[in-house]
C-alpha cells in the first residue's frame, strides 16, 4: 500500500515529481485547465477558502440550504461578515433553478450563489448545470459548488457549465483517508480572488497557486496522502472518468431499485445523487439502532441522519472503490438489519432487484 | 504499520475510542490539563488559528523575528489586520528576554508576544521560560509559542512557565506524516478566545473544544493520521517525556561535538536547539550541493537554508525516531559529502567526537 511507504519529506525531489503528476491528475479529475488548489484540510477548509478569497465584508451571498452542508455555507458566510441571503429548500428536495434566477433578479447585489452538487446529508443532487446557466448571465455573481460527495460520482463540467468554484476532499470518490481538500476556480473566480480583502493566510489561493505552479507548496503538505493521491488519480485516469460516472450511476440505480423493492422510501426521491442513497426509516422502526446493527451484524459502517434527520434516515454510500458485490452485500445487510428490527420483508427481494440492474452491462 | 489499516470512518465507535485516548495522550505530551485542540492542517494552520482566535483587528502584537517562521507570525498578523510590532534578532541568535520586557514596558497596548520555542530555519532555541516570566507580569498580554520543532525535543511547561499558546504539528517529534496540528491554550488564552471577533470557522477553537470534550470533532479528521497519532503517543508515554528530552539533548550534543571536531561552525552557537543542528557551510564550498549529495551518496534527506540562509547553511534534524546510530550515520554522511566537495577533513574525526558523547549513559 503506497501510503505505508517511508514518509517523504515535502522538499525532497521525489516528492516534487509526485506533486507534478498530482497537479496534472487533478486537472483531469476536475475537468479544468486551471491550477487546482491543494489544501491540507478537510472539505470545510475548502469551503472557508472559497468564502475568504472571493467575498468582502458586507457582500451578499445567496445560500441554497437544504441540508447540513448547505447550512454550513451560511455559517461560514456569517463568520466572515458576508451577508447570507438564505434560499431554503426542504431537506430531501433539490433547489428549483428558477427560484435562484428570481432571487438574483430581485437582488442584483448578490455576489455569489453557494450550493452543494450533492448534499451529503440528504443525498440530493442539485442541478448545478442549470444553476450555471442562471449565474453565467450575471457578470458579478459567482457560483460556488461544494462537490465533496459529487466529484467522481456525477458529471461536472466546470468550464462548460460555468461553475466558478468546484471543491472537494480526499476521503470520498478519491478513496483516500481524509486530510486533503481541493478547489478549482474559473477565470471569473480568479479575477475576484485578485481583489480579495477578507483575512486569510493558510487558505490564500493566490499564494498557493503561485507555489504549485513551481511544483511547490507554501505549507507542509501531508506527504503520505499526496503519494496516495497520485495512486488514486492514476487509477481514475486508467478507468476513465466517463466510465467511473456510468459505474456510479449503475450502482446507484441498483441501490435505489433494491430499496424500493423492499418497500422503503428514498428521501431524495426526485433528485437522487449517484454517490449515496438516503433511505427513510420505515414507520415503527428505531432508526438510531440501524447504524449500530450494521456494525454489529455485518461489520459495515453506515451513517444515520444528522440534525433534523436524526433517527429518520440511514445513508448508504456507493462511491469510490464500491463495486457490484459491495452493493449486493450492502443491500443484503439492509435486509438483515431491518428484519432484526421487526420490519416485514421477503428475504432477498432487495438483492434480487439490485441484481437485475447490476446484471446489465455498464452502458 | 497502524496507518496502513483500513480507513476508519470518523463517526465510527472505534474511532471515538481512538480520539478519547489521543486527547489524553496530547495532554501528557503538552503537559497541560486543558483540552488540546486538534486541527486537520499543517503547523501554519495552528499559527493562524492562534492569531484568529486571540486578537482583534487593530490589536498590536510583538513579533520576535529571527528566522523564516518568526517572519511567518508577522505575515499572519498582517493578513488579519493585527499590527505587528517587530522585534528583529539576527538569524542564528536568540531574543534577549529583557528586550521583550522593554518593548512591553514601552508599549502597554501590546496584546501578545509571538515567538518560536525553536526557530526551525536557524536551529535557535528561544528562552520561552524566561519570556513566560516577562509576559506573566502583563495581565492583558499573551505569549504565543510556536513549538513545531520544539515539542518533544525541549522542556516546555506551559502552565508553570506561563506559555499561553503552545502549538505543534504531527510531522516532527511525533514522527508522523504531516497533516495534523495542535494548540494548547492557557486559561488566560481561553478567556481571550471567548471574546474573539476576527473571522474564523474551520479554526474556531471554542467550537472544536466543545466537540472534542464529547470525543467528537466538528470537521472530518484525517482518521489514519489520528490512529497513527495514538500509536506515537503510546510510545511517548512508554518512554516517558523526561527520558525523551534527555535523549534528544544527548543526540544534539553529539551532533554539535561532531561538527565542531570537523572544524565547522554552528549557526545557533549560543542558543542551539536540541531538535536540529544548523551548520554553516564552510568558506569556498558550494552549499546548494550539500542536500543533493546527501541524497545521492547517502540516501539521506536533509534540507539547506531558506531565504537569506540559502546556500549558507545545512540543517541536520535529530528529533523523533532518531537514535544513537542515526547520529553516527548522519555525521559520517557529513564527512563523506564535505570531503567530496573539497573540504579538508580527517576521516572519522566527527564520528569519533559524536561517539565520545554517545558512549555516556543518558543522564
Amino acid at each position: 500500500m503506497e501510503m505505508a511507504r517511508p514518509v517523504l519529506h515535502h522538499r525532497e525531489s521525489e516528492f516534487i515529481d509526485v506533486l507534478a503528476e498530482v497537479r496534472d491528475g487533478l486537472k483531469y479529475l476536475f475537468q479544468t485547465s486551471s491550477e487546482v488548489i491543494i489544501l491540507a484540510a478537510s472539505g470545510t477548509g475548502a469551503m472557508e477558502a472559497a468564502i475568504a478569497n472571493l467575498f468582502a465584508t458586507g457582500d451578499r451571498a445567496l445560500v441554497v440550504s437544504g441540508g447540513k452542508f448547505g447550512e454550513r455555507w451560511g455559517e461560514i458566510c456569517r463568520a466572515y461578515g458576508v451577508e447570507e441571503v438564505p434560499l431554503a429548500v426542504p431537506w430531501g428536495e433539490a433547489v428549483n433553478p428558477s427560484d435562484v434566477a428570481s432571487a438574483l433578479a430581485r437582488d442584483p447585489s448578490i455576489r455569489g450563489v453557494c450550493v452543494q452538487a450533492c448534499e451529503t446529508s440528504t443525498g440530493v443532487a442539485h442541478d448545478v448545470r442549470a444553476l450555471g446557466e442562471v449565474v453565467k448571465a450575471c457578470p458579478d455573481t459567482l457560483l460556488l459548488v461544494d462537490a465533496v460527495s459529487a466529484l467522481g460520482t456525477m458529471e461536472l463540467l466546470p468550464e462548460a457549465w460555468g461553475l466558478d468554484v468546484v471543491l472537494a476532499g480526499s476521503q470520498k470518490a478519491l478513496m483516500l483517508p481524509p486530510g486533503l481538500a481541493f478547489l478549482a476556480l474559473s477565470d471569473k473566480a480568479w479575477q475576484r480572488a485578485a481583489q480579495a480583502t477578507l483575512p486569510r493566510y493558510y487558505f490564500d489561493v493566490l499564494k498557493i497557486r503561485h507555489d504549485l505552479e513551481q511544483n511547490d507548496h507554501p505549507f507542509t503538505l501531508p506527504t503520505s496522502l499526496v503519494v496516495g493521491l497520485r495512486e488514486a488519480l492514476r487509477g481514475i485516469r486508467a478507468e476513465g472518468l466517463e466510465h467511473i460516472l456510468r459505474r456510479h450511476r449503475k450502482l446507484a440505480e441498483a441501490t435505489r431499485a433494491a430499496m424500493r423493492a423492499l418497500g422503503l422510501a428514498l428521501l431524495a426521491d426526485k433528485a437522487p445523487s449517484d454517490g449515496l442513497t438516503v433511505v427513510r426509516v420505515p414507520e415503527g422502526i428505531d432508526g438510531a439502532r440501524i447504524p449500530k446493527l450494521f456494525q454489529e451484524l455485518c461489520n459495515i459502517t453506515i451513517v444515520g441522519g444528522q440534525d433534523q434527520l436524526r433517527g429518520k434516515v440511514f445513508r448508504l454510500a456507493h462511491m469510490g472503490y464500491v463495486d457490484t458485490f459491495d452493493v449486493v452485500t450492502m443491500v443484503s445487510a439492509v435486509e438483515l438489519v431491518l428484519q432484526r428490527l421487526g420490519y416485514p420483508l421477503q428475504w432477498g427481494a432487495g438483492v434480487r432487484a439490485a441484481q437485475e440492474v447490476l446484471a446489465k452491462p455498464i452502458d
